[in-house]
């Protein structure tokens, strides 16, 4: 009998919905960051995550504040990748009966703390008992001005794609935290662990974005290279990235170093960066990052454009990276680098 | 330190959810079968309800399909409650690897049957891996008609307390499951263990009282007296419960004597039977239950009726189950029999 470890994620939620039906007000359901819904004429975006214990986070290694507060920023990223306010969380608990209530209250604090932040209201929930592992299921509906949303669907060929932010900071952090050791300055270590444990969503640059004129985004979970994917298959284009345009912070390049890791290979594929990947057309790519900036205190890089050819992507330029790809086994689809 | 198990589920949700904000579109934030939101004038609800592996549900007792469509009824119920429609529904499926795909696509096939039987889309979700056990926590939304909802607030003294269908064949069907070897009647097994593993919301119950003047409603999961307790503290009110008058089938009767328990306490405390106990002011109450049955189709039964007093529940009547309180440990609001 095949078993759920035999299939990809992608491959098992395609099987699973393949026959769903969408009704009239639902504008998009499965298949891209959060579903949108129309409510009466306004755009409501749902969406949901779960963070589990020893997979998404260690009890042992972050804080509970920070445990919490990622549990929450995760779904508040899916709303910025749309263009939209988050706004509504609903926080299902599944605890261990031996958790410490403490350490529970700790990460409900850091949820609340995220959630005010974001302007984002608690409205309920459920806890449930659950043997093994502390789980944090979270649901978090968003609203869109003037239903604008940002969509992985959208961009077209000759669109400019950016990328906001650094990307492999994440992955450095995580490299930080699993060696302890690794002889790197104190701050480089600092800085690499909080974009690991404290992302930061991008929720004023995705309003932005939507509002001018941006065709498609899509925030960095997965990696860039899978995140970017999707973006590609849901438009129906190519995308070729210069390798060199990729914004690489120094903090990254050190921790990769010392760790004998690429940082190439950290920011191509390492994931949770929770940066935004966003396509515009070619005419408002000059001034973008510019405007962007300035509106938001965001910054963004352009890394490549969008063509016509099979939806996959194309890594332009040299990199020790490219004869050795690594962390890529959650991907399914077409890939081609050269 | 304090664990989990220390504190009950409500004294742990009090202690999480007290410092929480509610901005002015939250119209009922925690605390309710759902949450109610206020969509640029579309009321909107939402609630969600995890089901685990092995304490909600046994992969070797109970179909796929209808672990499927339980998962997905109890939370459609919480939208029955409160005289909603249900909508939308998220999926968040934690997957342990080696669970047999063939069993995930039962399960998911129920929902999405139970879901297209209440026009529920299905709009998204998310899976991600938990090794030890399978869980669906579900999100659902709904959408009230013309702002009008039921909540566990409202009732009056002197209201009429009614229930709808009957109290304790969910629990009689869980005796019957838990040994097959039980001497009774091979319909009555069946008409048990229906209820318990097909539970049927009362959505359209739910919405014709919204309509025509109940004035508060929950659903029972966790069992009648604990939820009508949930209506009282939230009303203000005290439940006056006539014992003789707590609608109990044929065969829970039978299965309750069968395995030697009181059928009287099976229909008080054993829950899941997602009945509705809901509240009218007392002219509306004699005509109630025809009017209600030609509408829906559901039978309700007067029960009691709310009194001023402590929020309690007071039970009149004898009863052998009054003297040999038993599943009652969730339970520790105040609570009295006489």
């Amino acid at each position: 009998m095949t078993q759920v470890a035999d299939l990809g994620e992608f491959s098992l939620i395609a099987r699973l919905t393949a026959s769903l039906s969408t009704p009239p007000d639902v504008i998009a359901g499965v298949g891209d960051d959060a579903a949108i819904l129309d409510i009466q004429g306004a755009m409501l975006l749902a969406t949901c995550d779960a963070q589990v214990q020893d997979t998404h986070f260690r009890l042992d290694r972050s804080a509970p504040q920070d445990i919490g507060r990622k549990a929450l920023a995760v779904n508040i990223s899916d709303c910025a990748a749309m263009g939209a306010h988050p706004r509504f969380a609903l926080i299902s608990l599944l605890l261990p009966p031996t958790l410490e209530v403490a350490t529970l209250e700790g990460i409900y604090d850091g949820m609340r703390q995220e959630a005010e932040r974001f302007d984002v209201a608690i409205i309920g929930g459920n806890i449930a008992r659950l043997a093994e592992r502390l789980v944090l299921d979270i649901t978090m509906l968003g609203l869109a001005d003037e239903r604008r949303v940002l969509r992985r669907q959208g961009a077209q060929p000759g669109d400019a794609i950016f990328v906001t932010g650094t990307l492999g900071l994440a992955g450095a952090g995580l490299l930080a935290q699993e060696d302890p050791t690794l002889s790197v300055p104190r701050d480089t270590r600092q800085r690499a662990l909080q974009a690991q444990q404290r992302p930061e969503p991008r929720v004023a640059a995705g309003l932005w974005l939507a509002a001018h004129g941006a065709t498609a985004a899509i925030d960095v979970s997965d990696g860039f290279l899978a995140d970017l994917e999707h973006l590609c298959e849901a438009s129906g284009v190519q995308a070729e990235i210069a390798i060199e345009s990729l914004p690489i912070a120094h903090a990254t390049r050190t921790i990769a170093q010392a760790a004998g890791v690429d940082p190439v290979e950290l920011a191509l594929s390492a994931g949770e960066d929770y940066e935004l990947i966003f396509t515009v057309p070619i005419h408002a790519a000059s001034d973008l990052t510019r405007q962007l900036a300035e509106a938001t205190g965001t910054t963004a890089t352009q890394i490549g454009f969008c063509a016509e050819g099979a939806p996959q992507v194309m890594i332009r330029g040299n990199t020790r990276s490219a004869n050795t790809p690594t962390g890529w086994d959650h991907m399914r689809g077409p890939m081609a680098r050269n």
